[in-house]
C-alpha cells in the first residue's frame, strides 16, 4: 500500500497553514576531524529557538547511503516515494529550464557533438562550446518541421539543449542515440515498445534536418539525444492531501518540480527577501507553502565551507518573518545534504525541524546534525514528512476504527 | 516478504514466558509549552526501575503521522502488518461487543433511522435514541427469519446495533445502504462481486422484515446497514510464532481482537488487580500473555490530564506483581498515543520498554517519551515488536546458514 492510498482516504479540511522551508543541500560535514559542520558553525539563533519548541530528526532522502538528485530529493519531501515516481532525464531537464511539459509531450536531453568527415563522433561534447555559441544553435534548430508533431528546442548550458516533441501517440520508450564513445557514428533512435514507434520516427526526422542545419559548424556539427521521457504522471497535492499548495522559488528547476505535483507558482522572486514577501502576500490563498532556498546547495557544491555558513545565517535571519505569520505547522529541512567537504550531493540524513502545538517537543536545544540524532523524529525516510505535516495540522482522520 | 514468512519458518520451542502489557493510549503530550507529558508527570518508580534494566524505544503504530483505531493499533503490536490485515467495520463492531465471529459469518453495522411517511430518511440516527430504548429493538429484530441464513442482532450504544448473517456462500462485498444524507430513502443492498449476491439478498430480506417489525416506532422506524465484513482471515499465534497465547482484558473489543489471532481469553476480570490475578493463575498454561489496561486511553480521550497521570501510576503499581512471576521477556507498551491535549488517538510514537536478560540495555533511566528518543530500540514500526519479543525469548532460529 502506498502512503497516498492512506492520505487520500484520511485527509480532512480545516483552516490550518503548513509551511515547508527547504534549504537546498542543508546538511553538511566537518572539514577537520572533531570539527563542526556548516550548520553547527553558523550562528542560528532563530533556528535554535525553533529547535527548542519543535521536534527534530534526520530525513533520509531516499534510502540510507543513496545520494539523490534534485528530482528525487524534492519528490521525497513532497511525500512521493522517489523509488516509485521516476522523472526521466529529458523531463527533468525540461522542468529544470522552466519548460512547462504537457501530457502529450516527450522531452529529451540533447548534446551537440563534433562529427568527422566520415560521420563518426570525434568529440561527444563538441569541445564543450560556451553557452554564447550554443544558444543561437538552439534557435536555428527550431526551423525543423515534422508532420504530425510540434518541435521545441531550448538551450541549456554549454553543449547541452532540450528538445520536446509534442503530438498524439508519442510513447517515450526510445533508446538513446549517444553511443557513449567516439570513433563511431551516433545511433539511430530505436523504439523500445510499440507505443514509441512514432516518437522514434519523429526523432529520426529531427536528427536528419538538424544535421543539415548544423552542417558547416566548426565544432557543433552533430548531435545526440539521451533520456526520452514523457511528463511524469504524479497525483496532485489537492487529490492526495486535500491541500491548495503554492511554491515560492527563485530557480526554474524547483518551480518545475512543484508544478508537477500541482502546486501554483507564486511570482518571480530574485531574493529570499522577495520569497518571504510572496509568502506574506499570498498567505490567505493557500493551505500549504513550499519555499525553496538555493544557496546552501550551491556553496556546498563549490566546496566553500565559510560561504555555506554565511548562507545558512542568511536563511536563519529570515525565520522571524515566517514565524510572524503563525503557521500551524512550520517545517525546516533540505532535499539532501551537500557537504562542502564532498563538493556534491550526499546521502547523509538532513537535519529536519517540525514545529506545531502538538509536535511533542524533544530535548534538542539547537538545530544541527548532532542534535538531530537525539531528536524525537528519529531518522525517517523523507517521504513520511508530509504525512507528519498533515497529522500535526490535524488534517488526517483515524485509520481504522 | 511478510514478517510472518520469517517467523513461521524460524520459530522454536522452549520454556520461556513472554508478557506484553498494553496500556491503551499510553503516549501523551505536554499541555503547557516546555511541560511534561502524562507519563513524565506520573510517579512511576517500578517502570523507571524496569527502564534501567531494559531497553526503550518509540513504537510507530502504523506509519509516521498515521493515527490508528484500536484494531490496527493492536494488530501492529501482535505483529500483523496493519496495512495488510484490515478488519472491516462490521467485523470490528461485532468483535467490539464480544460477538464471536465464525468463518461463514458476515457482520454489518446497523443504524436505526427515522423515515417520513414517503419512506425518506428524516433522521439518519433516529434522534440518537438512548440505549434503553434501542436495546429492546435489537431483541425484536431477532424475530427475522431468512431461509438459508441464520441471523443475529446485537444491541450497541444508542442508535447502533450489529447484525450478523451466518450461512454458506456469503461474500462480504456488499454496498452500504446508508445514503449518507437525509431526504432520500435507504439504498437497496447491492452486491459488489459475484460471491456476494446471496449476502445482498439476505440483507434485503432482513431489511424488509425489519421495517415491518419497526413500523409504528416513534423514532427508530427504519434502519441502514454499513460496512459488511467477514471475519478477517488472520493466521494464528500458534502458527506464525509457535506460541500458546492468552489474553487478559476487561473490555470486549480487546478480547475480540486477541481472539482473531487465536489467543485464549482468560476469565472475566473487572479490575487490573483481577487481571494480574488471572496472569498468576494461568502462568503455567501459556507461553505468551497479552494484558490490556484500558484507562490510560479513556482518560486521554476525556482530556483529563491529571486522571491519566493517576491511571499511569495505578498501572505502575501493578508491575512488581508481574515481575515476581519472572517473565523471560517483559514488554510495556501501548497500541497508540492518546494525549489528553488532543482528546483523541494520535500518531505519536508510543514509549515502549522491553526487558530480558539479553536485551542490551541503553542509557535510559526513566520510562518516558523524552527518554525513549535516546533508547536502544530507536523508533520502530509496531509490527516488529513481536519478532523482538521472540528473539529475546530465544524462540527464533537463525535466518540463513
Amino acid at each position: 500500500m502506498d502512503i497516498h492510498d492512506l492520505t487520500r482516504s484520511l485527509h480532512e479540511k480545516n483552516d490550518s497553514k503548513i509551511v515547508m522551508l527547504v534549504a537546498d543541500g542543508l546538511g553538511g560535514l566537518p572539514i577537520t576531524p572533531g570539527g563542526k559542520t556548516e550548520l553547527e558553525t553558523a550562528n542560528t539563533p532563530n533556528l535554535d529557538a525553533l529547535a527548542v519548541e519543535g521536534i527534530q530528526g534526520g530525513s533520509i532522502p531516499v534510502l540510507p547511503g543513496i545520494s539523490p538528485g534534485s528530482g528525487p530529493g524534492h519528490l521525497g519531501l513532497f511525500g512521493y516515494d522517489p523509488l516509485k515516481y521516476v522523472i526521466g532525464r529529458g523531463a527533468l531537464e525540461a522542468t529544470g529550464i522552466g519548460f512547462e511539459l504537457q501530457q502529450n509531450d516527450v522531452a529529451v536531453r540533447g548534446n551537440y557533438c563534433t562529427l568527422d568527415e566520415r560521420g563518426n563522433i570525434s568529440d561527444r561534447r563538441a569541445g564543450r562550446i560556451p553557452t554564447e555559441e550554443s544558444a543561437p544553435l538552439a534557435e536555428k534548430l527550431r526551423e525543423v518541421k515534422i508532420p504530425g508533431a510540434e518541435v521545441f528546442v531550448e538551450p541549456v548550458k554549454e553543449h547541452r539543449f532540450v528538445a520536446v516533441f509534442r503530438g498524439e501517440g508519442l510513447g517515450d520508450r526510445v533508446e538513446d542515440t549517444d553511443p557513449q564513445r567516439s570513433g563511431v557514428p551516433p545511433q539511430a533512435p530505436q523504439p523500445l515498445d510499440d507505443a514509441s514507434h512514432k516518437t522514434a520516427d519523429v526523432a529520426r526526422q529531427f536528427i536528419e534536418q538538424s544535421f543539415q542545419i548544423l552542417r558547416g559548424q566548426p565544432k557543433a556539427n552533430g548531435l545526440t539525444l539521451r533520456g526520452f521521457a514523457a511528463r511524469p504522471n504524479l497525483p496532485s497535492y489537492e487529490e492526495v492531501y486535500g491541500l491548495r499548495a503554492a511554491a515560492i522559488a527563485v530557480y526554474p528547476m524547483y518551480k518545475g518540480l512543484a508544478r508537477l505535483v500541482g502546486m501554483s507558482i507564486l511570482g518571480k522572486p530574485a531574493t529570499l527577501d522577495e520569497e518571504i514577501g510572496l509568502l506574506e502576500q499570498h498567505w490567505k490563498d493557500y493551505d500549504f507553502f513550499f519555499l525553496h532556498f538555493k544557496y546552501t546547495d550551491s556553496t556546498g557544491e563549490d566546496g566553500a565551507f565559510d560561504a555555506k555558513v554565511k548562507k545558512i545565517e542568511e536563511f536563519d535571519a529570515a525565520i522571524p518573518r515566517v514565524r510572524q505569520l503563525q503557521p500551524t505547522v512550520l517545517i525546516v529541512t533540505g532535499d539532501h545534504s551537500t557537504p562542502s567537504y564532498l563538493r556534491s550531493h550526499s546521502w547523509h540524513p538532513v537535519p529536519t525541524l517540525l514545529a506545531s502545538d502538538c509536535c511533542r517537543p524533544d530535548p534538542c536545544r539547537q538545530f544541527s546534525e548532532s542534535e538531530s540524532t537525539r531528536g524525537g523524529l528519529g531518522q525517517f525516510e523523507a517521504k513520511h514528512l508530509m504525512t507528519l505535516a498533515l497529522a500535526n495540522a490535524r488534517r488526517l482522520g483515524k485509520y481504522g476504527a
